[in-house]
């Protein structure tokens, strides 16, 4: 927080339609690693962001956390949102499941707030234009206010693009507010919002140039330029994104530690369907098992497990499930082993996939699981257990038995009460001295001020008043 | 070129229609910096390109040089390049005069290779769509194969590349071969491609996407993606794309000591008008005269020196002769002092502006350098000096007496002599152990491991129990 809040008075007069600023990962690295209240964070944006919509992406029926909740969960998690200061729920589903998305948007709609369905983009045989805007239309009849189409694995090309949003807006009707989210990792991805606005998006998302491009987003100021001359334009201050601009190149070195492999542009993704960060964690699981030398089997194992289960997007979690099950396809025989997570996929307990998933591995599932294939949402198997989880989390020491810790609890159960025992200490800050942070590997910057230390035996001629002396020099 | 032959049989293969090899700074580097003969490198290329169209970027009258040549030297250096190999030569001039250029697309015509007339792309009040368009046309009644728009400086924004492209096409009829060139800096121009091709571009340049973005290129691969599902397509074929895109990823840490300090986008560029490279070369010259801190003041005073110059585009060499006056007015008060290139660039002697210049500014230019203002072809002054650098050049030691040498020595008189004596050792590598390699600043990858060696006799004073030593240490 602390290299944010000098940037919140110019970001909230900056003109952005909104700002996204809590949910997901950064809830989660709140408590994991800063020991910093998630819900303070959110009440000091909202303070110090009065004028600013912010903006949160909801995992649906999974929350911020990595299951399904009991719907009474989700409610209670968007109305102590809402409470808080958030204004704006990006709500999706891993698997474009709508009924996984349905309760929680009700929810974001009884609290007046900004309830914004969201479609997952992604390719395959069965991901057509028309398939995008039926979801949309779904969507729309649940009372949204608006439909994100939501790239979250940079794989959105300009053409698709435009007909998506042109598709929405003729289904859903002209006025039907479309927002569209991508990643910059392939390269495409500015052009695709290009075409995304002449086809009538309404907003799209962007980062500060100074923490933009490589797997982040595109930048503001470009996009800002971009539209001179054409019919469209923000309604952004372009002296005060310089200002937010030059504020995060300061801070950014401080962080370089946490930054990724991939600088410039990787275009492989569009033949793989494999995001680059599934890729890290499948060469790791097989680095584990002395397989490393078998990445590129597993590479090409990824696409028909992805077939088999009805193809899923591949983004949290289903590309961690479909990934891991691929290794073990290629280190073990193809579905000799089965991941209790992949099961669970196969069985429909993650929800329904666009295609239909194989019937013989279906089987494999339950047999290996020991359960039964569902059709059903998955939460509705789920009973009341807002008073279980409640009685759970005050049970913890430094647990303030508000809603927001249940929530916590909840969510994540076992960082929680690490979090709770040591939240008095307050938020702990992860940044380094530019100067001094080691890079993580040979590939990272590392900046070179400071003259390198001897650190071996060194020999020199030294000339001593014209008689020359071979002299070893090693550190005092 | 040891890094760039593994690399020829793919890039023959790969379906580029032309393959920029050659000119400009290449030449330049060849003789200052790696003891290697362009000639040669001209013909490596052609014999490991064999299917491939090279191209070049010729400075027009100035050819590779920084001085307008005499014709019959214009002419003579196209027929050498010709006969050694080349097929494009993409003629400019930095102020746009198409006077400058004239000679040496006539001298392509008569080989009978591509003539590619290029116009200077810049912003100003008097830089219309329409001035473009009839300089296009101009360059297409001289009788050239087609027309490039150059962006040196990543300011072509999506609109203007549109309505210039299709204001060509229409002028000049459909069938005029278009090429669009592009850097990456300002983060649209991957959008301003897209326009420019559904304007109807015929050809757009980009490089490897392990050597693009920065100021560099858009990514070859990711324009490859960007078409798909368009009426648009390439020639390329991926999978030799992917085999370069991994050869030069392995190379490129290999010169990272090279590298530019622009990592992701600066678009601050499209309100000073003044490129990147351009800042750095001022912020220095006032560092020299202990003035660092006013380079702010020397940022505003740019704009107002170009347009009393007539807003030439700020491109080598005008972007350095706008800079250096705009640091001599602001140190020494307004046209106070007056360099010698600016006295020129005012008097006439690089060409005419697209603007009217200052005709008080013109006239202490013509008391300072103590000439007159002309209004016709710069090089109209010159008398035939072939017989004469030839001359000088066959009587350095080293020089091999073909007309290519004398070409070597006319382009770079200073660098030649010293190129001539040891072009006899071959050329040298600037390559450095990526492990090794040292940042040439501080914003630069340092990896830590070695020690940095003494490299040449260093001097101390060294006080040793009281009594002062003169010491010498060179490496042993």
């Amino acid at each position: 927080m602390e290299d944010m809040i000098p940037a919140c008075d110019a970001i909230d007069k900056a003109g952005y339609w909104s700002v996204e600023c809590w949910g997901g990962a950064t809830y989660d690295s709140c408590i994991r690693f800063l020991n910093e209240d998630p819900w303070e964070r959110l009440r000091t944006f909202r303070k110090l962001l009065p004028n600013s919509r912010l903006q949160m992406l909801l995992r649906g029926q999974n929350l911020l956390g990595y299951r399904h909740y009991e719907d009474t969960v989700v409610d209670r998690f968007v109305e102590r949102s809402a409470e808080n200061g958030m204004d704006v729920f990006r709500v999706f589903d891993a698997l474009n499941d709508i009924r996984n998305i349905r309760r929680a948007l009700k929810a974001v709609l009884r609290t007046g707030k900004h309830a914004q369905g969201t479609i997952c983009y992604t390719v395959s045989p069965l991901h057509t234009v028309d398939e995008f805007v039926d979801m949309a239309e779904q969507l729309m009849e649940l009372g949204c206010d608006s439909i994100c189409l939501k790239d979250m694995a940079a794989l959105l090309k300009p053409q698709p693009a435009y007909d998506i949003v042109r598709g929405i807006k003729e289904r859903c009707g002209e006025e039907t507010r479309v927002h569209v989210h991508v990643h910059a990792t392939t390269g495409v991805t500015m052009v695709s919002l290009m075409k995304a606005i002449e086809a009538g998006a309404d907003c799209v998302d962007t980062s500060i140039s100074s923490l933009s491009l490589g797997p982040g987003h595109n930048p503001t100021e470009a996009l800002v330029e971009m539209l001179e001359g054409t019919p469209y334009s923000t309604s952004l201050d372009k002296d005060l994104l310089l200002k937010i601009k030059e504020h995060f190149a300061a801070v950014r070195p401080k962080y370089r530690h946490f930054e990724s492999n991939i600088l410039g542009v990787e275009t492989e993704i569009f033949d793989s369907q494999i995001p680059g960060g599934m890729i890290s964690n499948m060469e790791s699981q097989l680095k584990q098992q002395g397989a490393a030398q078998r990445i590129k089997e597993v590479l090409a194992e990824v696409p028909r497990v992805r077939k088999d289960a009805g193809y899923p997007p591949l983004v949290t979690p289903s590309s961690q499930i479909v990934g891991t099950q691929a290794v073990f396809n290629v280190l073990m025989g193809r579905y000799q082993v089965l991941t209790g997570e992949f099961a669970d996929l196969m069985l429909g307990y993650y929800g329904e996939t666009a295609g239909t998933r194989d019937p013989q591995v279906i089987a494999k599932a339950a047999r290996f699981a020991k359960k039964e294939v569902i059709r059903h949402r998955p939460a509705d198997l789920l009973r009341p257990e807002w008073d279980n989880l409640r009685a759970q989390a005050i049970g913890l020491k430094g647990c303030n038995g508000s809603d927001e810790d249940v929530l916590t609890y909840a969510m994540f159960p076992q960082v929680a009460p690490k979090f709770f025992l040591s939240r008095e200490e307050g938020p702990k800050s992860v940044a380094k001295d530019p100067a001094a942070a080691a890079p993580d590997n040979g590939t990272k910057p590392a900046p070179a001020a400071a003259p390198t230390p001897v650190r071996t035996a060194v020999k020199y001629d030294v000339t001593l008043d014209g008689k020359v002396h071979q002299i070893t020099v090693t550190p005092a």
